[in-house]
């Protein structure tokens, strides 16, 4: 399912790699991924299906990669308008947790309400969940990636007291991260920064009545 | 999608709407949501085809409804083994919320450990993740029945003191089923009753410092 060998660099593989991977998600929102082929991937992009073949396994494996290339893509983006010359790739720490989780998470609701995400991203979860091995490519490339990032700024918070000692990071973050990614699976409630701001005061603070700092 | 007309309730239409049922429940196992028929659902029943069409528009709809009625039964068994006559479909309120949470997320734990109702659900939310329509009765049906549960028992406890007055039941609920679903769907980490302990701890009492009661 993995990439067997990775795309050499030169030039115009570099323009292949991108045609196929425009040519993906550009067809999983029109047609779907059970109709999504290697077949129609190849011609839409202009190169052989051999050409595809040499460097995936399947169509799971080249919608992947390209949804993985849309996100470095967008990170690469933001990272330049915030004057950085690297891929923006950590959650910001400014020092307060509660306004950092709130920023990232507002984006990530933007993010989700994107329709260019939504088939591409939508078809691999469904995808993932009945096929075992693209499920835990996903997992492993896509999600656990991007909660690793989470963990980080938990221990960071941790570490400057603004997180309990005894708190699993790994465990916490789910507590926003969850409910996000259900609801827009799902569809079973309105993603908004107002949601996004509660589950992020829910999760630091919780339910039960807090006593009074004194 | 629905129902068109709800089976009658002769002891003839009954047994078939069970044979109906066990069929989808036993070939979604075997073959996989793709491969599955009504076709196939009717012989394995030993009904004709037009049994099934005229009670169900698709193959989404009968695993549904088949999925649906294995919850009433397990739901029904847990009544009877409580000494209740009736369904049990109440979380308890024993008064103290964080056990009566923690006791009802270690049942779901193992419930979704249960291979019986693996294939069918997974399949069901897949589906819905790309067919809207049977996503929205899935919503419908299935997932909002139980987070409605969810629902009073936060209200209950908002009532009793024990939950901050100015809370969402319907978000707070999320801080807890959202990441139980979310690993077990994607299979991203261990589903223990460890887990489910450490997320009802999480949501109830928050992830900061949590100022001593004096």
């Amino acid at each position: 399912m993995a990439q067997k060998t990775p795309p050499d660099s030169t030039r115009r593989s570099e323009r292949s790699r991108r045609a196929i991977y425009d040519a993906a998600l550009a067809l999983v929102t029109e047609v779907g991924y059970a109709k999504l082929t290697i077949e129609a991937i190849a011609a839409r992009a202009g190169v052989g299906k051999q050409t595809i073949y040499r460097w995936w396994t399947s169509k799971g494996a080249v919608l992947l990669d390209a949804f993985l290339d849309l996100g470095d893509q967008a990170a690469r983006a933001a990272g330049e308008n915030a004057g950085q010359a690297e891929i923006q790739s950590e959650i910001p720490n400014s020092g307060d947790l509660e306004a950092d989780l709130k920023y990232v998470l507002r984006a990530t609701v933007d993010e989700f309400n994107d329709a260019k995400y939504d088939a591409p991203y939508r078809a691999l979860a469904a995808e993932g969940l009945l096929n075992p091995e693209l499920g835990a490519e996903f997992v492993e490339k896509l999600l656990e990636p991007q909660l690793q990032l989470y963990v980080k700024r938990v221990e960071q918070a941790r570490d400057a007291g603004q997180v309990a000692p005894g708190v699993d990071p790994r465990i916490a973050l789910e507590l926003w991260a969850g409910p996000l990614a259900q609801r827009w699976l799902m569809r079973s409630g309105p993603l908004t920064h107002d949601y996004a701001d509660k589950l992020v005061e829910y999760a630091l603070y919780g339910i039960a009545p807090r006593p009074e700092t004194s």
